[in-house]
């Protein structure tokens, strides 16, 4: 039997907390599990900063991926025997399923803003370079593994086949909202999707929902927007980011000004350089992460030294409600103070803003533009799903935006009272009833 | 108001996935959990190399602490207005629950065994010695510091107190067999521990069960039995504790023989020399351990580069059932055999073997004897819950021992065909059908 | 101790799958669950006929009532200690909460709409009659049935009390939707309760909600949103529905036509006069209709005897989306198409509407006018709902109906085929593609 | 296409609480759920009387029966593609699975003991009789309904197809257990049943569990043991047994002695003559049983009243631990002493026995004698499983029996305190700390 009809002696199963169980039948899927680059997800977390939010969001990429896995295994299940699918493609999908996220480094988010990376580059390299993945994947057939990244680019010709992880209501999507649900054990984040995948189709290039289920699909819109908000968004993790981000430009900072370490950051100079190779990116893991924001917790500049104790030790930013573009004059004016106290703005008074866009049917010209998510109706027709559920149509396009302004609370309050600056800055802060909230804190 | 009795301005809560919400009032235990002994949990897993079996376990024991913390809570509160119960000592109660497993380091397991360490004697020094942790419990009340530590080591007077969080059905056992089987998803694990509390009174020096409660409790030391021989001693976990020993081992092997390390193991030395003080202790976490481990898998000796390389990408060894005691002969010949070879049977024939407990109402002279389970009758008197419930006694005091042998597999497959060795090692170790089961399957 | 202050030896617990555990300690509480009347709400089932759509949906009005009393509970117990809460009251909401639903028969819409009945009447009556539930009341305090049915009847002056089982975010409704929620199965009507408990905050004369807590409402919401359109007005409960409203008509009809029944529905004839008193009511529960139905299934009358068939044996009645308002000429040439193929169309024709207004804020005038709910901004001010949340904005006040014809499709098959008026029929009912979706399907 | 392999045009699904959905692709299952006979089971409670103790327990055997088909569509879904499995049988076993329980009658237990009666008889004559489900069989093929009948009567040919709904890890007791823990909300009755589903193994004439699934069986066995002792023999569900019973016997009795009931009770005469034919029997649901034990409320015997009372209102008989077989003596005191105070002992003391055997591996002659449960060893020999398990060792043929004897409280109260009869008799039944516990009280 060739290689990529090879299936396993006997199936086998992970556990999993979401899905109950993971199946793989394929050698191949079997090869790629094993493989160090793909072990390495277990190494970064799937949800960066949260866990310092939510104790329980400690749970890593490596168990999202397979959940990816497992949900595009039982759509394809669930598609065999249906006119337009071609099962050839099912091996393609869930590799691409499994790989989609192999890319991503500890931290993404503040890396990749720090360092100009783009984790979607690395998955390409990982796939298409010197790496075991890639000779799984070339022993598939040749050149499989550039269809693979194909899939995962969303270049792919076959749409559909780039619908199922990449859509407004893709696998990805699906195992994360109840996956970060499970873990951080808030109560959003539920929805039937035993039923989605009943009621998912393909068609041409798409996959459409039978109009039957659109509740299904409405509870799944609804989820989405509550994770973005309750967990994603959540303040005190994004307070978190913003100290780690910090680190991040003040050790690229001191680097180019030749600062010297007390011990040779060797694993962060090329990406302090800014020319980090492949090999450089897998060995960066969370666990190098936090070995280095160990030591410099005893480094000599004052700035890097506190953002790292700050970070490992959870002691972190307060923040305000704070629009920075109908606030400017206090922002130039709390600039101003925070210099004039001693505490370097550029660190230490940080605005953070997020946005989501809960669904939209059609952003032309936007970076990520999405599929819309199709209703089959009973007609056969096809309908827009904002077209037909007076949920979404409601919040279909609204984008909303929350700015934040970060800062070090205890500094400000260690300011001797007889300093002006401190009033000042606490009244432009109203510090006596904004303080509270900030804590490992849902309420 | 006094440090000990103050309340925070509002109750503060963590959301947790398995007890829903941890509840804090008291300024202590929010300041407890803000120490950096205390955050440096988040980076020592629950259930050390348990993630390499069941994906989803990556929980941390900031989590399980925060866990037990809140179970004593919840018990307290049922105390409240019952005779026994002195009220006093109810901070006492919760700073012991949340302290308990401070002393923890990472995969404590093969630490403690491979570098003669007790995480018990560090729990000790962190709570009795300069830390943050300790500062906090002093300003409690002048050696309130050495109460909490007597409570965690068994020996404070009031064994009330003692038994919430040390005896056959404490909070410690309550939370960790719910917590690790929320994470890892299996089905055991649960039992109705609302019920439990419920049913728990105070009597003189015990925490006993009312007897309408039994089948609860029944319930109960089933999970527990059931975790053990389905997660705990799981075979997969224990092939990944068996590498990790030898690396450790090896390590310090070559740190004895004056082997030059790439890079100097600083954070290794004084465990290598069995002198830990207690910071080289906490800086130790589990980020530092995988960040030697990635190093060591490019040293130029052979065996720790493999063994890390094992360790770390989930190559795991394989393995058979084997009892040590009545298989000598095929063990000594397998031994001389590996050495013929040429794999040092030192490092790559392992037996190890797990038993357990399930209970035990009276285990005089053993280490960590422990107080049986009594039920209050509705007579008032006091019966030992084996003599009560038939399926208790029925596996009271009953040790169960698994033995398995473990072995590298893949080095013995290399092996040339012509090589008698292989045949004969093959032969011995039943290889034809007992390769099967080895790998992250649950089946 | 007076009877009114009067705690249970030991607290009573009764198992509740929606909320663990139901508690008793107040006697008053627990002598009304042993009353007649209440236990009668045992033979009254919670969702009338969706049992019918969601075979799970066989649970009663009795399991309702208890758990709208220990929500509220909880609820008091969280306000224990607030300015506001006069603790006084707290029996007077625990009786209203347990008793609000009292005076509901089996399947009380039909019943209500076709014997022009009212359960809120009927409650009142029960309350206030000669009946155990009253004679246990008045020994709490004289006149305390008047102010439990003045509660009910949400006359009662103080509304902070009313608020608590009639408001948008009322116990009765957090209790109903969880509960319908688990015995449907279906995976809408989860919300998290215990957060929504820990933000309401008595004000005034209403409960507010902290508006840190808004995420959690905007979830409850919802979920009201989707189990009104996914179970309470399921075309195939509507379907039952409809028969059962026509054999009550036929019932009445022929016993005003001077029928003779083969056995005197002497339980109905109070009914058939519409002069039933409170203990005509009371002996009218669901084993009684069900019997009558049984019997009825071998009368002569052809119509009643079918209509019964039907439910007793769940043949219902298939569907088509039809709107009376804009289709008005269809449905006269149905009707006379039917009066031709000796279809009774009073019976076998029916247009049934549903309308839902998932949640507003003011609507001044209409019978049930409902508060809205307010939040507890960090500043101290309230501020309704709608006005803070995008998405309660956006189907605010939105009123959505949805209009289907019910029809007998096995008697239309039955006719000839060389029958002019069937195909006619056929036609006007687009038969060829319509006929799917009836039967207790979800899809 | 013939009526035996003619699929629906579209799947059809049920919503279920325990097993998500409930699949039905066969037109003869479809027709076979909609036949009056099936229809029925929704009329009669799954767990009869047990609703009186938990209020969730409301649920029907049609219900359960869904769910024992369901569970019997997936096991063999996983056979298909085994080599022992014979898929000409699958519509065989489905329709055994769906109609096992036809011939339930409402409160099966009391109705048989008293009235002699035998569900299985009944399940034999609704489908080999004069029935649509009779019908529906025959349609398959000529003989089928003889076949249906067969399995669930065991004396089937081939004893795989009976061991799926007959055997000691059968689809009925796994459904029945997850069901009733769901709807009573008890925390047992849970196991890892898609495991088992996994590991079960079509052999020669039986169904055998892959060695490595062991310890889900043991959680199972222990499910069941938990289930029994606390669900099915709790004492307050006997104690309306024991009322129930008393009605039906004392109705007989009236009947027997020529009593006039104030309304013929029809429907149980051929009950009372023990002459029951099918007809009757199938008439006889719980909402006809319930509408007489209204009227027997209003009837003029004072035995039958007050039992019907109780029985509707809950007003259920107290209980003492007693063994007939040790307290002979104090029996006949009792039974002596109660004639004295004017109240029927016949009626009103009564001992009540439950035993359980939690798992037997051979009961050589026992009526019902069972097949182990066997485990298929990696050697592919087969071990029964006390043999291999510990904890099933040591419970199994350990035969648990618990006597209580119950009582009217309330009647020995009213006695006089000067009657030297009531002070004798509550002595006799230790009133004093005993009389606790009655009640819908878990506690």
């Amino acid at each position: 039997m060739s290689y990529k009809n090879e299936q396993l002696h006997e199936e086998k199963v992970f556990k999993d907390p979401v899905h109950r169980y993971v199946h793989v039948q394929d050698r191949v899927i079997w090869d790629l599990i094993a493989t160090p680059e793909f072990q390495r997800l277990r190494r970064i977390k799937q949800l960066g900063t949260s866990y310092l939010t939510f104790h329980g969001a400690e749970h890593s990429r490596f168990n999202h991926s397979l959940g990816v896995y497992e949900i595009v295994r039982r759509i394809i299940g669930n598609f065999e025997n249906r006119d337009r699918w071609n099962n050839e493609e099912r091996l393609l999908c869930l590799c691409a399923a499994l790989l989609h996220d192999l890319g991503h480094g500890p931290f993404s988010h503040s890396f990749e803003k720090v360092y100009k990376l783009d984790h979607e580059h690395f998955t390409q390299q990982i796939i298409l370079g010197d790496t075991q993945i890639h000779h799984i994947l070339e022993r598939v057939e040749p050149a499989f593994s550039k269809k693979v990244a194909d899939v995962i680019d969303k270049t792919y010709e076959d749409k559909l086949v780039v619908s199922l992880i990449s859509s407004q209501i893709d696998a990805d999507r699906m195992d994360y909202l109840q996956r970060d649900a499970y873990f951080t054990g808030v109560s959003y984040g539920h929805f039937d999707m035993e039923r989605i995948l009943r009621v998912m189709r393909p068609i041409d290039d798409q996959v459409v929902i039978k109009s039957s289920g659109m509740h299904a699909v409405e509870d799944y819109i609804m989820s989405r927007y509550q994770m973005y908000w309750q967990v994603y968004f959540h303040p005190v993790t994004r307070s978190a980011e913003v100290i780690l981000s910090k680190i991040l430009h003040r050790a690229k900072y001191l680097f180019e000004n030749n600062y010297t370490f007390k011990l040779k950051p060797f694993h962060f100079i090329s990406f302090f350089q800014e020319n980090v190779d492949l090999n450089d990116y897998l060995k960066l893991d969370e666990s190098i992460v936090f070995y280095y924001f160990q030591l410099w917790q005893e480094e000599d500049d004052n700035i890097l030294r506190d953002l790292c104790e700050r970070f490992m030790n959870r002691r972190l930013l307060k923040y305000i409600e704070f629009n920075p573009n109908l606030q400017m004059n206090e922002w130039m004016e709390l600039y101003r103070l925070f210099q004039e106290a001693g505490i370097d703005p550029e660190y230490y008074l940080v605005v953070d803003s997020s946005s989501d866009l809960p669904y939209d049917f059609y952003r032309p010209g936007e970076d990520d533009e999405r599929l819309p998510i199709n209703l089959l109706m009973p007609d056969r027709n096809l309908k827009e799903l904002s077209r037909h559920s007076d949920i979404v149509e409601s919040i279909s396009g609204k984008k909303r935006t929350d700015h934040k302004l970060y800062f070090p609370e205890d500094m400000l309050l260690k300011l001797t009272n007889d300093n002006p600056v401190k009033k000042q800055i606490l009244e432009l802060l109203n510090l006596e009833y904004s303080l509270e909230g900030a804590g490992e804190d849902a309420d």
